[in-house]
């Protein structure tokens, strides 16, 4: 069998903690390189989705609904693994990520470091966000 | 200057969001290899201890008080440096793991995936946990 369970493992679901929300986070990290490029927020039916359908999926806080990462910028993740910490109350999750992960057009999310005592700017955008959201719905 | 600014820098404190609890999930990378060792929860003395003291310092949300990692187990985390994410809201703290993150015993807490359609257990305990907290206060 693949890692894309169609039927996701009753054993994950007596583990895996979700918050009062309804909400567990999930980190998001490239599979090859070890980047850690985003953390989003999963419920139970994303992470589901994301198991059966092997392309991640998360619920966005925001727009209160589910998110199909690269629905709106085509910038899509493919999922290599998932795995549960210890508490059983964070995902990691492995993943191939087409393009770009953060909205700015970086490759990750976590572009500004404290360095020097002042927070910097660290990564310069690999495309132009505009370019990333041009005819879709946002 | 060194990454361990004896004061906050003011534009991380202007643009960090923290929760309603006032608390920010923090994602703890091992500096030079890429391995998520953990996610833990700093509210802002945390942020702030960390980045006076380069050793790196959580909220523990169970026991309701700062956690500075490793002041029970011995296996402390050494800030190398604090990021920030493209909303603010969570941080990438990249550290040089002391020993063992996970309480369990193993090096990182994200020893469980879904393979096969079950949750396995794809890391065994580097050490024996008992020994993390013998002749120590939990």
């Amino acid at each position: 069998m693949s890692a894309h369970a169609t039927t996701p493992p009753a054993s994950l679901w007596d583990t895996i903690c979700f918050d009062a929300a309804g909400l567990i986070p999930a980190i998001a990290q490239q599979h090859d390189t070890g980047e850690v490029l985003m953390l989003a927020w999963m419920n139970r039916e994303a992470v589901a989705e994301t198991l059966a359908t092997g392309r991640v999926c998360y619920f966005s806080r925001s727009r209160g609904r589910l998110w199909r990462k690269g629905e709106s910028s085509g910038q899509t993740q493919h999922l290599v693994e998932l795995r549960l910490d210890c508490d059983g109350d964070t995902l990691l999750v492995l993943v191939h990520q087409q393009g770009v992960a953060c909205h700015t057009g970086r490759r990750n999310c976590f572009f500004r470091a404290v360095r020097g005592g002042e927070l910097k700017e660290i990564a310069a955008p690999a495309v132009d966000p505009a370019s990333l959201y041009e005819g879709r719905n946002g």
